[in-house]
This record gives structure tokens, C-alpha cells and sequence, in this order.
């Protein structure tokens, strides 16, 4: 198989994290940033997303390190998207304590030309019908899927219906699944999920791991068991790089009647893997020196505690 | 190997329960009760309790018809343990509504004489001083250990310390392992425990799973995924009597120096998979028509939904 590459679109933002290890007051951060670091040790991969002229270029030379295209990273007139969170001093809570839209008020993702026939898309958590939008620009896409939040579960609940009516997988959290299917039991609510169009469902469970749901297959995978949880900011996201960029890597294609679900369950692990990998430094700075070898190491590791 | 025999202390209790799904008055209950249904599917299993005159013979009966040996579970004048209890719409929550422990306020472990070479010991939880009292009648035991609570933890701590010093193994859910370790982070709370006594430490996650962490190995397994949770009294002690069960069914021995580690493993397995069987029925009902079979072919989900 060859590999494919790899469009995200999301955000690219400024964070302030309070944690019980420590703050920065400005750390590169947003969906887009996390996802897109996390799937370059896998696949070739390009963003969608917008800056105001704040944006240093040293973030825009941490994307470029790991050879992430940037031709749809849009540079605006204003101040780049910025969000501040504390956690809680056991990390399962995170407190907003603002949120800046900024330039991302009026993204409105254009793709470069380049972009349109690529294989792989990956919508990360904006507005539905822009996610819509989005894919109606791509041509020829082999695997299509993305995220949301509970705002647009909630607010835009038709939108985002219409939206994942034509994605291939959702990767959502288990309160999102629960939410959105209106069904508190996880595998009830997975079944009625996968009524609504996706025919792969991936739930994150955080600390607790992960689940993959699809008619043929169930997996499940418990978290990585980190002895120092430092930073959780941004590690769901790294979660759907992993995912999605190893499937890339690998050329799976899931319109091809003959793919191997075993490559999904890996997929899971790697995840996993890279979320893992996330929470050990603030913010994104885990992948400054983070190798590939380091990757596959840890999945090894997975495999030593999940065989019996 | 030759598969081992099994003693098992603790409570036989009447439970009156009530869940999202519906209620019962009064039915079969306490930790020795569940410990023992479960491992009886494994290996030849006694017990040692303490029931009032108020105990039923129909009660006597169904632990009788899993060949349990009751030549341990003493009569006495007046009411056997009774509890009571509510469970949260999502049933992670549960409120005690009353605990009379009537004639198990008195209760002094006394081993029959049949009981004292038995092999294998699994203390329920009771006061930790009863638990080493009970372990110091037996007479050359190959693997012990138990359980215990938070209230032990707080109010007996240098007693129950006392008293896992001397175990195998300690089997308690993920919040009395934080509390027995004085850390939030499971991993380096795993590692303080292992420093108190236990060679082997089993950490029980509810819906999310369970761990067993040693020096030489750490395993983990996510929960199974029931679509229907009808009553979760009892699954801890389920998982414990599976556990153990299975490895005294194995001829497990710790103190041979050549056991296969992965024995381990598949015993957390066999606790998960009666964890979950407990759950599908009001108190121990689904121990009427369960089936060994039925086990197997769930520890082959187990495997099949873990499998990367």
C-alpha cells in the first residue's frame, strides 16, 4: 500500500494553561496545530487554518520542522485566536476562563489548489456547515472525517447532522457520544451513532482510553498509564492525528472492499500513543524532541500490557 | 498443575437495591456470597460467614447447588447483615441507606478443621486484625490475599498495613488505592503499594476496567461494554472470585518460582468477565443460569475486542 496524504483543517490559537504543575502564559496551541504535529511523524500533511499577524515565526517554524505544508495557513490583519483554561488539581476538570475568537470569528477556510486532490481529510471541531463546506471543495477524497464539540451538538445539532451524514468516521469524546445520541449507555449510544452516517466511530474516553465502533469490529484500549500527567491540553487532538495519520500512513482505504479492520484497532493504539506522548510537556512541547522511534516504542508498550 | 482449592472470608448479607431499573426488598447478598458464586465456576470453594436464624433455605441452597462447602458459614440467634442501597441515574453513584450489621458485629472467623490445608485464601473485607487472625489458623497457605475498604484505610491504617504485609495480593478499586497510598496518580501509587507488602497489586476501575501491576509486569483491560448495567451490586466481588478462581483453578503458585506471569493476566480477564456477568441481573440471579461455557465465550470477546 502507499501512503496518502493529509488535509486538517482547525484552529491554530495562543493558549494560557494554568495546570498543578506549572502555567505559561502563551503556548502555541489549537486543534489544527496539535493534530497536524501529531499526524507529520506519519504522513505528509497540510493545514487549513488562520492567523492574525501576531503569529510568531517560531510556531510557524515549529510546523515547518516537521514538514507540515502551509500553504493554507492564512495570515490576517488582527490577533490570532486565544483561549485560557486551568485544571483541576486531579486534571479530570478543565475551567475556561476565556475564550478569544479574534481572526477565527471569520475563518472561512479556503484550499489552496494543491490541496484539493489529496486523499485524506480530517475536519477538526469548527462550525458544521464550514466543515460541510470544506469537503464539498475536495475531489476524489478516499476517507473523510472529523470532530465536533457539544456547542455545536446543542446549537447547530441539524447542521452538524447533515455534516457527519457524509463522513467516514467521528471521533468525538464519550460525553459528546453520549449527547449526542441522547443515550447514557456507551454502547447504545455507539449503535445509534452509526445510524447517523459514520460507519466508524471512534470514542475517547481520556485518562480511561479509548474505543473504536464500527458494525463489523469492537475495540477497546485503556489509557496509557502516565506517571506524570503534566499537560493535558490538546492530547484528544493528538489522539486524532495519531489515528488518522497512521491510516494515511498506511494507505488504508476504507472504500476498498478488501481493507483489514486490524489496521483501525492499530490505528487506536497510536492514537493513544500520541496522546500519551502530548500530556508529558506543557502545550506542544513534547514534540520538539519527540522521535518516530519513540512512537513505536510505546506501542510496543501498549501491546506488553493489553497481551494475555 | 493441579488445580488448588479456595477458602473465602467475608460477609453473607440480605441487600435491599435500587437502581434506575427497578427494585428489590431483599435478596441474597454480602462480599463472601459473591466472592464464592463467582469462583465456584472454578474451583472447589468453602467459606467462612456468619448468617442470623432469619437465613433462608433457599439462600443455603443456591450457594449449595455451586457445590460451595458451607461446613464454615455459622448460625447464630438473630438477624443476618442487612443493607441497603441506591444507585444515581447513571449508576456511577451509589448511597448507602442503611447498614445493620446485626449478628455480624460479633463475627470471629473460626475455620472448620477441613479448611486449615487449603491452598488458596482470599480474605473479603472485614476489620483487617479478623483478616490476620483468619490467615493465622491456616497452615501452609501457597497465595493469599484480599480486600478491604476506605474505612479501613482511615480508621485501621497501621492495623491493615499489619495485615497486607503478609498477602500476595491486595485487590481494591482505584480510589482506595489512592487513599492507601496517599497519591492521586495511579502509576506511583501502584509502585507505593507494591513497597507495603503485596507482590501483586490489582486495581479495580468499575466501568472502566481493571489493572495488576507487579515489579516484573503491569497489565491493564478496559470494562466490558454491557448494553444493559441492570444492578452493579456485587461486580467487585465477582471480579475478585474470578480472579482468584481462575488461578486457583490453574494451580497457580506465586511461590514456585517458574509461574507464567501471563496467568496473571488472564486471571484479571476472568474477574472482568464475572464483573460484567454480575451486573446483567438484579443481586446474584445471573448466578442461576450462568453457564462456564457462557464465561469462556466472553473471555474470547475479551480477546477479540483487545486484539491489535
Amino acid at each position: 500500500m502507499q501512503s496518502m496524504s493529509l488535509v486538517v483543517i482547525g484552529s491554530v490559537a495562543y493558549d494560557a494553561i494554568e495546570t498543578p504543575h506549572g502555567k505559561c502564559e502563551r503556548t502555541l496551541g489549537g486543534s489544527c496545530t496539535y493534530i497536524a504535529l501529531s499526524a507529520s511523524y506519519f504522513t505528509k500533511t497540510s493545514i487549513v487554518a488562520v492567523v492574525g499577524d501576531d503569529f510568531a515565526a517560531e510556531d510557524r517554524a515549529l510546523l515547518a520542522s516537521k514538514s507540515v505544508d502551509l500553504d493554507g495557513l492564512e495570515h490576517v490583519p488582527g490577533k490570532t485566536f486565544f483561549w485560557s483554561g486551568a485544571y483541576s488539581a486531579d486534571m479530570n476538570d478543565r475551567t475556561t476562563r476565556c475564550t478569544d475568537l479574534n481572526v477565527f470569528a471569520e475563518f472561512n477556510p479556503k484550499l489552496p489548489a494543491s490541496y484539493k486532490k489529496e486523499p485524506y481529510l480530517f475536519l477538526g471541531n469548527i462550525q458544521p456547515d464550514l466543515q460541510r463546506g470544506v469537503q464539498r471543495q475536495m475531489n476524489g477524497v478516499r476517507f473523510v472525517g472529523g470532530d465536533t464539540m457539544n456547542y455545536w451538538i446543542s446549537q447547530a445539532h441539524d447542521d452538524l447532522l447533515n455534516t457527519i451524514r457524509g463522513w467516514d468516521f467521528l471521533l468525538i469524546n464519550d460525553s459528546e457520544a453520549r449527547m449526542l445520541a441522547g443515550e447514557y449507555n456507551l454502547r447504545k449510544a455507539a449503535d445509534k451513532i452509526l445510524d447517523l452516517g459514520p460507519s466508524t466511530l471512534v470514542i475517547k474516553r481520556g485518562e480511561y482510553g479509548a474505543m473504536l465502533v464500527r458494525r463489523d469490529t469492537l475495540f477497546m484500549v485503556p489509557g496509557y498509564l502516565l506517571a506524570d500527567v503534566f499537560d493535558p491540553t490538546g492530547a484528544g487532538d493528538c489522539f486524532a492525528g495519531g489515528f488518522v495519520g497512521y491510516l494515511a500512513e498506511r494507505g488504508f482505504d476504507l472504500r476498498n472492499g478488501s481493507f483489514d479492520v486490524r489496521e483501525l484497532h492499530r490505528a487506536v493504539i497510536y492514537g493513544s500513543v500520541m496522546g500519551s506522548f502530548c500530556c508529558e510537556q506543557f502545550g506542544v512541547e513534547r514534540f520538539r524532541t519527540l522521535t518516530r522511534e519513540q512512537i513505536d516504542e510505546r506501542f510496543g508498550e501498549f501491546r506488553r500490557f493489553t497481551s494475555f
